[in-house]
C-alpha cells in the first residue's frame, strides 16, 4: 500500500570534478566562525586540508578544529564539539570527510545549543528539536552513508554500550554539499568497498518490505543495477571516474529518503549492525555484511514474492520454472556473491567479535515492526549465531 | 559522461490521501493576499473550489481569483494575473490544477515585478531574474507536467505564435505543492492518458542521449517501467488508487530534475510539439504522442545502443540474437503500442493541423545541439510530413 509521505530535502548539492569550486559562494552566505569538523591523517595526506585552509582563510573566516572523529563518531567527540561550538560562538559546522564526520557535525548542531542532557533528550526519547541549530554542511570525501543529504545522526555512547540512530528534521540537512568524486579515489579498496555495501544495504532495507508494487520499488531497483555495475568497474579500476561519480550518487539517492518514499520499510538490519558496532567497533559496510546474509536467508520465508523479484530484476536470474522459494534464495546467493567480490567479511569473527557478545548483541538490538516479520531477541541471537 | 552538476529543489511535497490537511500549516507562513489561480469548471464540479475556499477562509485569507487558465496558458492570461498581484499586493500565488495553472502561476510571480518586457526578458532573452518573485504553491489535480517540483514555466504568446519554455532558478519552485492522487481521478480518461504521456516523454528525452551508463539512465528506466504498469492498471480502474498514485509521482520525478542529473538530453520532441501546440492548440501529452513515433524512428540510427537497450530493460523485449537496429525499432514499435492503449493520437490530422502548417511548424521549431543528433528544419518539416 503507497504511504501518505511529506518529502522536503533543501540540501544543495553541487556534484563533479569542479564542485570544490564552489564552496566560496556558499561560505559567503555564512557567518565567520568554523567548525572544521573531520577525522584522522586522510585529508591531511591528501591535500585536501590545506586546500580547504586556503579557501576558509580567503573567505576571512576564523577555524576552529575538531579532529579525529572516528568511524563511529562518539558521544564525547559530539560533546567537545558542544564546546567548542559555545566558545567560539560558531556560525557553520563544516565537515570534511565521510558519513562519520557530517553524523557528528549534525550532532553537534542540534545539541549545541540543548538544554540539558542532549543525548538523553534527541537520542533516546527523540524528543523534537526546539532549540536553535547550528548550520552544517559537508564536503565528502567517501560514499556510502548518504549523510550528506539527509537529517541522519548516528552515535555511539561509549559508556553506555549503544550506538543510536535519529532523523531529524530537514533543518538539520546540510545546506550545502560538495560532491566531487575524485576526492573519493583515494579511499582505501575495503573502505570503498564498505561504503559501496552500505549503500546497498540502505537500498535493500527499503525495499525487502510491503507486497506493494511502488514507484520507489522500481526506482530502487534501477539504483541497485547501477551500483553492483559500477562497483564491478571500480574494484577493477578505482579511478574510473564514471564508476566512482555513480558510486557516489547512488549513495547520495540511497538515503535522500527519495528510495524509501511512501514505502513500509525495514531497517532491521542496520539495528543489528548496530550493536554489532557498539561491541566490535567494526566498520559499519563490513557489519552490514556480515549480518545481511543470514538475516535475508531467514526472513524472506515471509516475504518471497520480493526476494524473487530482486532476483530477476537487480540480479538477473532466470526464474521462469523455479519455485518461489529458490528464486528468492537464488537472489541472495548473488548477493552473496556480490559481498564475496567487494572483499566484505561474512562472519563476525572477522569482525573480532567474541562467542560472549552475541546474547548481549541481541538483548540490546532495538527490534522494529515494519519489515515482512518482527524479529525476536531469539531470533536475532540465531541470525548471529548464523554468521558467528 | 558523466556531467558536473548542482541539484537544489526546496519544494516541500505533502502527498497522500489526507495531504489537502496540510494546507492550512502551509498557509499560515505566507501573508494574507492570495491569488487563486485555476481552470475552467473542473474545480467546482468535484467540490475542491469550495473546499479551498472553506480553508483559505477559516485562514483569514484575502482570495482573488484567476480563472479560466487554458490548457496552453497564454501570456494575455499572465498579463491579467501580474495585474491582479499589484492591484491586491498579493502575497502568495496559489495554483489549483494541473500543470498549465502552475506554470501559469510561476510566469506571474516572476513577471508581476518585472520592469519593462517580461515576455521579452525572460522567455525570449533567458534573462536572470533579479526582481521579487511573488511566492508560489500549488494544489494539484492532474499527473503529467511535473511543474508541482521544478521552476519550469511554458507560456503561449497567441499573437506571436509562440510556445516558450524557461527553466527559473529554484526560488520560483512551489514552497509547497499538495498531491493527493484522489484528486485525479475525475480527470477525464484522454486527458488522463495524456498526463501519463507527457511524464513518459520527458523520461525519454532524458534518456535518449549520451552513450553513458549513468545512475541517472536506471533511475529513469525505473520509473518508466512503474509508469507503464500503472498507466494500464488505471485504465481498466481510473480509481484504482494505487495506479494513479504511483502515476501522480512518477510525473514528479520525471520532471524534479532527478531524473535528469548528471546527463545531456534531448528536448527536440517537446521543442516540434510546441509549435505543434502553437499552431494547433492541441493537447500537450496528445501533440508529444504525434511527434514523438517519427521522431525515435527517424533519430534512433545515430543512437542505436540506448534504443536497444530500451528494448530490453522497459519493454522486456528478447533482443539476443537481434541486429542492434531490429533491436532498436523493436522498442519503439513497444511504444507505439502503448500509445495505442492509451488512446492518442498518431497523426497530425487527429490534432486538427492543416497541410500548410506543417513548413511553418518546421521552420519556428528551436533545435537543441544535444541529442543523438541535431536536427535540420527540414527534417523536422519530414518528420512532421511522415505523421501527417
Amino acid at each position: 500500500m503507497n504511504l501518505d509521505f511529506t518529502y522536503h530535502n533543501p540540501t544543495r548539492i553541487h556534484f563533479g570534478r569542479n564542485a570544490l569550486e564552489k564552496l566560496p559562494e556558499e561560505l559567503a552566505a555564512h557567518g565567520k566562525n568554523i567548525l572544521l569538523v573531520y577525522g584522522r591523517n586522510s585529508i591531511k595526506r591528501s591535500g585536501l586540508y590545506d586546500k580547504m585552509l586556503d579557501i576558509l582563510k580567503a573567505s576571512g573566516k576564523n577555524v576552529t578544529e575538531l579532529s579525529g572523529v572516528k568511524s563511529n563518531p562518539t558521544h564525547s567527540q559530539m560533546m567537545e564539539g558542544v564546546r567548542l561550538v559555545r566558545e567560539n560562538a560558531v556560525d557553520l559546522i563544516l565537515a570534511v570527510g565521510g558519513g562519520s564526520c557530517i553524523d557528528c557535525a549534525k550532532a553537534i548542531s542540534v545539541s549545541a545549543w540543548c538544554e540539558g542532557d542532549a543525548w538523553e533528550r534527541y537520542w533516546i526519547n527523540y524528543e523534537p528539536v526546539s532549540n536553535d541549530v547550528v548550520p552544517v554542511a559537508s564536503v565528502l570525501t567517501m560514499a556510502g552513508t548518504g549523510s550528506e543529504m539527509n537529517g541522519g545522526s548516528v552515535i555511539t555512547h561509549e559508556e553506555k554500550m549503544l550506538k543510536q540512530g535519529r532523523v531529524f528534521p530537514s533543518f538539520v540537512n546540510p545546506r550545502f554539499s560538495i560532491l566531487d568524486p575524485e576526492l573519493t579515489f583515494s579511499v582505501p579498496r575495503l573502505q570503498m568497498a564498505s561504503g559501496v555495501f552500505d549503500t546497498f544495504s540502505h537500498l535493500m532495507e527499503q525495499y525487502f518490505s510491503g507486497d506493494d508494487d511502488n514507484t520507489t520499488d522500481y526506482v530502487i531497483e534501477g539504483v541497485m543495477s547501477s551500483l553492483i555495475k559500477s562497483a564491478r568497474a571500480a574494484l577493477r579500476d578505482p579511478e574510473d571516474y564514471e564508476a566512482r561519480s555513480n558510486i557516489m550518487w547512488c549513495a547520495t539517492l540511497g538515503l535522500n529518503t527519495i528510495t524509501g518514499l511512501s514505502k513500509t520499510q525495514d531497517w532491521e538490519v542496520h539495528m543489528i549492525e548496530h550493536q554489532v558496532g557498539a561491541y566490535t567497533d567494526c566498520p559499519h559496510g563490513a557489519g552490514l555484511a556480515v549480518v545481511s546474509l543470514p538475516y535475508y536467508r531467514y526472513v524472506c520465508r515471509f516475504g518471497l514474492d520480493k526476494f524473487a523479484r530482486f532476483a530477476r530484476t537487480v540480479w538477473g536470474v532466470d526464474i521462469s520454472g523455479m519455485g518461489l522459494e529458490d528464486a528468492a534464495l537464488a537472489g541472495i546467493a548473488k548477493l552473496e556473491g556480490f559481498i564475496r567480490e567487494l572483499g566484505l567479511p561474512t562472519t563476525l569473527r572477522e569482525l573480532n567479535a567474541t562467542e560472549e557478545m552475541l546474547p548481549l548483541i541481541a538483548h540490546s538490538t532495538v527490534l522494529l515492526p515494519a519489515g515482512y516479520h518482527t524479529m525476536t531477541a531469539e531470533e536475532v541471537l540465531a541470525v548471529l549465531k548464523a554468521c558467528w
